[in-house]
């Protein structure tokens, strides 16, 4: 590893690549590797709020089990592979930044199709704090589009390891966006909604009872902590199918994500949810979100 | 574009990075490009064979369609990007070269999460010829598993826009690979097969019909080259679902890829297929597939 050279301007960004750190805009990865060619790869991204890590332990428990799923090697242990991001967000000075730790397949020798010849590759990257809803959405709440394209499903790729396997989301939103919506939510190709580009979904029924989708999504690490605000606010929730019916004509809904936290959804498709303002339960869930951030429990503060 | 350096070494490969040539080996993209960390990209692989390119239209019009369906912009015409593929050969000196042209989504300004917002990048490179089989394999035949992996979804991923969303294929072939076959072939869910990492997949049945996949997988340009030349040898062929049972139980079996061309299977999971040697119809195909490539109408030379 390199020292620090006082002289390098890492304030847009701190990349560890190969072994080196570098200015984000210099951060590179060989056009031959199957991290690319083959989206083989697997990734994780934490988050730094006011100098410290939210959840960090989750977040290198699912890399880890990530890694072990599509057999991609880190190349080191957890708590090494935490140094390495402490240090990019050091080198930043970012006090609230988005984190990401990658692993890729690299590449076989010349010739060879077989992934077990080849030596996996981590990278790094801390940069400026990504809000998937800008300030606007967040207080008025995002509009939602569900839309028809299916997300891929668990049978092909394995929706609980992080991949970027992201042209369903990619298609999606662009539909969405094209037609005047904030973002986007997939299908299952039974009338359920999923999960949408980098977030989980919720939505609040009548009976007060909050449910999110319970397969063929991510484990989102927000949405573990949505789970566990409620029950710790004595809130009832159901891990089940969400018909799209069933969220159009919810009283509440929001998305969870590490861009933003908790993040409500006031419209979906053109219809008002609830009474089209940010509901309740949801104005509750953001703000033990952004409380739990400052409960040492959940928070690793990072040396500057 | 800069001028050949004499001193430059193309041997292994050269690429076209940012309107640069160069060494493979310094071949790279951001990291932060779209195409890596979301996998918004879409490819093609045109082959070059003692000296001229194989059907080098076919795939330029399968590479826009491609990006016309991702809504990705190459920026430069078809000619044009023949152009560059042509001068990354030429100067790797190779005559037998496996030629990918790439455009990846770029990266939206900083925060924003709009793919429209992104500028679009070219990359593209020449390596050594790339076989699916090895010689050995070429002259006795694949042993081929089916898998339970399910191939990704049209619903999900279009899959007649070439993409690098492997992660099923990468996850199925490791499979095979571990269990001792040679190759991998993914299924719909339905019991049907469809396609592999890199090939299309047939049969030629007892009525000595040639059976190929219709939907669910690439239009490989090798896939259509059979399809063409079974038209022009008499050779009956239908385009439609396959189920696995059929592959087992055919007379023979191959393989299409631009890694090799027809590629025969004498094996599946464990069954030999017709008397367990390379059939007479892939026999006759193979022939006829590099025949076709001294064949004005698919050939166009490279000036080296
Ligand atoms: C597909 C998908 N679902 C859900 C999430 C939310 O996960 P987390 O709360 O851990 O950010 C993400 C995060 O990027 C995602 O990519
Ligand atoms: C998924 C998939 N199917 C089929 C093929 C075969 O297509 P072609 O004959 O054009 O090489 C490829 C080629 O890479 C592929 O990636």
């Amino acid at each position: 590893m390199n020292t620090a050279d006082p002289t390098t301007d890492y304030s847009q960004g701190a990349a560890f690549v190969r072994g080196q750190y570098l200015p984000i805009g210099q951060a590179t990865l060989p056009l031959t590797d199957w991290g690319f060619l083959r989206s083989d790869a697997t990734y994780d991204v934490v988050t730094a709020w006011d100098g410290a890590f939210f959840r960090l332990d989750a977040h290198l428990e699912r890399f880890a089990a990530s890694c072990a799923r599509f057999r991609l090697d880190p190349g080191m242990a957890m708590p090494q592979v935490a140094q390495v991001l402490a240090e990019c967000v050091r080198r930043s000075g970012l006090r609230r930044a988005y984190v990401e730790m990658i692993v890729t397949r690299g590449q076989p020798p010349w010739g060879s199709r077989d992934p077990r010849q080849a030596v996996n590759q981590f990278y790094a990257f801390a940069v400026p704090y990504v809000w998937i809803a800008n300030e606007a959405q967040r207080a008025q709440g995002l509009h939602l589009h569900v839309s028809d394209v299916q997300r891929i499903p668990s049978a092909s790729v394995d929706a609980r390891a992080k991949n970027y396997h992201w042209n369903d989301l990619t298609m999606g939103l662009l539909g969405a966006l094209d037609a005047g919506f904030d973002t986007v939510v997939l299908s299952d190709g039974a009338g359920h909604v999923v999960e949408g580009p980098g977030f989980n979904v919720f939505c609040v029924g009548a009976d007060g009872v909050i449910v999110t989708p319970a397969s063929g999504v991510l484990e989102g690490v927000t949405r573990r902590t949505v789970i566990e605000m409620a029950q710790a606010l004595g809130l009832p929730l159901q891990q089940r199918a969400l018909p799209a019916a069933e969220l159009r004509g919810a009283r509440e809904a929001f998305l969870s994500s590490s861009g933003g936290g908790v993040l409500p959804v006031t419209r979906v498709d053109g219809a008002t949810i609830g009474d089209g303002r940010v509901g309740a339960v949801t104005q509750r869930l953001i703000e033990t979100y952004w409380a739990w951030h400052r409960d040492p429990r959940y928070s690793t503060p990072i040396a500057y």
